[in-house]
């Protein structure tokens, strides 16, 4: 199944849609300009293409496995890592004095968007190494980040995220691993976690693992969380990796999808770590990590649907089936599989549009040090990451619609779609505490942020009005309804009926914000073209759902609370 | 997994919301009254849970293989299948005069969904042997009859439906196997099917395969198709299985589930088959055996979904995370889990009971021989079936994200039930085809058919308004909403339209008939509980989704036609 990077596509949306000359007019990002983000990104769409996209499959039917303890990652993955490596992938947003490209992650996430979409299980390993030297860069002392910093953004190691225990899946409060003083600065570690995403591989020369443990006199709960750097291979004082660390992995999880990605349970005993910014402050550290990957996961789903779209135009232009009047008898006549195709890429252009509004907001964020932008960053952060993911699955599942039965079989490479991007719904948070997060704490300045974010749909709506009347009324209406049931969760909601609306308020947003981009596209467009026509779509067969989830937003906990989920029948 | 079957569900929904007790109550049926039923139900109950349920995950993970042209089914896949035909639930609706049990299809399919919530890659096997009974009894003549029913009632020999090839998926005109007289009553057919479900086993002593083939001066297209019976062994004189015919498979397929159930490809090579109906009328008997196919698979989708709803609720009340006050802090304390648990419960209530509701319809139909009941039937099928099939997939990946991390483990075995379920949206025709038999054959009828289903649901809305005046009041107006759409479907939309909106109007209707149902049980208890409870989360959580369908199901093909499908992006 060929992958094709959309590069016009990014092209398009990051110049007219999501604001990103204005994150290149920044002297944080001066050197990025569109022109010079447009050749950066051809780069990365060719390894994308060529060196990614034909390791998908070979990576599902070859899974990384488990040999005396050396973990063994599929055939070619090791040269394409090499190739990511080399590319300074990797490294994209890394500080530039620590060897990195210092990109602005509106890019960023177009990169691993490409990566994604190519070859899931690969991309995890960068996704989570980016997100180790952003929390090193932040919070680890210097002579860590001289140590550390250089290597993960070459790729010379890569960077694990270590949180879950077997007891303590998305309650890091819960967690029991210890970590013990050795009396030279560095501590001991002891315990077991799991779900470590390339915990262990084949693929580079050492490997830093951050692992979240409680010190010897910590409090109990979440503010007893310390978080340690834990080399694979200790650096010797020239930083070269040497001695083995009293850590291995003992065994890898057989999952749904991912086969490629070794999913490792570790054990540490008395491995040898260091303490990353302050004691009992870890999640704070950690968090700077698990915000970044939430952008980056998000941008998994998308990446998935870009290819389950692809894959599913390319199936359909081609299959014949059924009579159709003077065509050319292929499925793409049928209005049915039309309406899937045409859905799904206008689905596609609002979550990829929502992911880089928000990449761009971060970037923002990071060079004007704006309060707002932050703000609008971390609003958008939760929404961005659960559309990516429900994108990823809704339209992965639509392509295997698309093939019928063949989509059932495995060799046609669809199914694996849908099955890699399953987890994105559920890692980095599910898409429950997504909107727990997003009704709960970013609710909590009062609306502020959400407010500011409608009265963008509301301005673009306005914007649309004289040549897209009608798309425009349906999106400021929209926009109208969401800024009520927002004021609700805001001022008279309780708390437990805000988590009852969660999700569905959250999903409202997305619609509503997505239309914006679509509206904001259309009228990039010169003259009334493919852009107003799959604005047109997306009004017209995804925005309406907004009304639905906004009466589930405001319908309370009141009937969830007098019922009891039923016990198992008899 | 363990799985338990809803039997006082089952009790409760025909009784008081599906009709049952008429369908007792006519003479075709009198033998199969409330309390037998009941009995009938515990003795299926105990099978699926004690033999079938232990073998779902076995039959994942040792899939059907084929050696040496034969093909292994998983371990105990064959004791199991002999206790289903000692049980004589293969015959469970074959006429008496043939040795099965004549029940009403209300009862066959409480039966199939326990076994398909137990083990579907097994139940698949009876399911498509109960169609070829139906088929034959139909259409074959008298001696064809006589010889394979019997065999095929008592499970001694299991059935098989030949339809796709490579080139003809949902499209069967363009199938291209021969047929050709023999000269002594019986033809030689030749040809390649594809996606043969148990196209072959070691569960049962022969195979009876129905193919459809075309005669040497068959018309071309789907009007130029016959129906043959293939066996893989020829009857002897005295009925037994005897010599071997030209037929064997080629290869299995690999799918994304279903690993226990063979799905074959078949090479005829000039097989011996016997007609069954009148020549080049093929494609009229082969539908008696998809319709009632139909109905079952519908049914599996609500079988899993509630083996899937069972393992959520079990894990959530088990499952401790998070800080919950003074609760038990397991996760369905938590407002959203309890909000996806109640919903999966309410959509699995809905779904059965418009599964059961049209195979009652089925049933009054064979017994009164009343066209409006036929007519009932014919429009609830594609409905049900396509509620059936997407409530299996929602509910199951819900049920993944009960699961959290754990869901994405294949070891948890909720993944299964997910990939299990996956293709029952797909076979025996896409929703999408399903959905333009709803609207272009099933409204053929001025709509009569639909009017009557609606009306039924303002009667019952009309008889809770006293009760329930909200939960009334929202299903009545939902009812007319879709009153209108239905005319407009039926008056003034163009083919086009009608298809482009298909799917949309289907979901629609499911839902709204689906609430129905949900206020008749509400009405049929006693005091106000559970029933009302959950009709209340149905109505306002799932019920109002039916509004966006309308709005796409009457939007029309022109947004889709003025748009092609994008090609590969540059």
């Amino acid at each position: 199944m060929p992958y094709r990077a959309p590069l016009s596509e990014y092209r398009f949306l990051l110049e007219h849609v999501v604001g990103y000359p204005a994150v290149a007019a920044t002297e944080r990002f001066a050197h990025a300009d569109l022109e010079t983000a447009v050749a950066i990104l051809n780069e990365a769409g060719k390894l994308a293409e060529e060196v990614l996209a034909p390791l998908r499959r070979a990576g599902d039917l070859a899974p990384a496995r488990l040999e005396n303890g050396v973990v063994r990652t599929p055939p070619g993955y090791r040269d394409a890592y090499q190739a990511i490596a080399a590319g300074g992938w990797v490294g994209a947003s890394a500080p530039e004095e620590f060897g990195g490209m210092g990109l602005p992650q509106a890019l960023t996430a177009c990169v691993h968007e490409m990566m994604s979409g190519a070859c899931l299980a690969l991309q995890l390993n960068p996704l989570l190494t980016q997100g180790q030297i952003e929390a090193l860069a932040e919070h680890a002392d210097p002579a860590i980040q001289a140590t550390y910093i250089p290597k993960l953004a070459s790729g010379a190691w890569s960077g694990t995220m270590n949180l879950t225990e077997p007891q303590a899946g998305s309650d890091v409060g819960a967690l029991r691993t210890r970590a013990e003083p050795a009396g030279d600065g560095s501590y001991r570690i002891t315990g077991e976690k799991i779900y470590i995403t390339w915990g262990d591989g084949d693929v580079a020369e050492n490997i830093s693992h951050l692992v979240l443990a409680r010190l010897p006199d910590a409090p109990p709960g979440s503010r007893g969380i310390s978080l340690f750097v834990v080399p694979k291979l200790l650096p010797g004082p020239d930083g070269a990796p040497g001695e083995r660390n009293a850590l291995r992995v003992v065994g890898l999880e057989k999952k749904l999808g991912l086969h490629g990605s070794p999913t490792a349970t570790m054990s540490y005993e008395g491995a040898t770590g260091w303490m990353i910014g302050a004691p009992n402050a870890g999640l704070a550290a950690m968090f700077t990590m698990m915000n970044n990957a939430r952008l980056l996961t998000g941008v998994q789903g998308v990446g998935i649907a870009e290819a389950a779209h692809q894959a599913a135009v390319a199936f359909a232009a081609d299959r014949r089936q059924g009579r159709t009047g003077g065509g050319r008898g292929t499925i793409d006549e049928h209005p049915d599989v039309r309406r899937m195709l045409l859905t799904m890429e206008a689905e596609v252009t609002a979550a990829r549009a929502t992911l880089l509004s928000c990449a761009a907001a971060i970037d923002q964020g990071v060079a004007t040090g704006d309060p707002a932008w932050r703000a609008r960053a971390a609003f958008l952060t939760p929404v961005a990451k659960t559309m990516g993911a429900e994108t990823g699955h809704h339209v992965s599942h639509e392509a295997i619609q698309v093939h019928g039965g063949l989509g059932f079989i495995e060799d046609t490479g669809i199914a694996q779609l849908a099955r890699d991007v399953r987890v994105v719904s559920i890692y980095e948070g599910t898409s429950g505490i997504q909107a727990a997060d997003l009704v709960m704490r970013k609710l909590a300045d009062g609306g502020e942020a959400a407010e500011a974010l409608l009265d963008e749909v509301s301005r673009t709506a306005k914007a649309a009005r004289s040549r897209f009347p009608d798309l425009a009324q349906a999106v400021w209406t929209a926009a109208e309804s969401l800024r009520e049931v927002t004021d609700w969760l805001v001022q008279d909601a309780e708390a437990e009926d805000r988590l009852a609306g969660s999700l569905a308020y959250l999903r409202a947003f997305a619609k509503v914000f997505g239309a914006r981009h679509h509206l904001a596209a259309a009228i990039a467009e010169p003259a009334v073209g493919r852009r107003a026509a799959l604005a047109g779509v997306y009004v017209t067969r995804v925005l309406p759902r907004h009304a639905a989830d906004l009466a589930e937003a405001r319908a309370g906990a009141g009937d969830l609370a007098a019922l009891a989920p039923q016990a198992m029948p008899a």
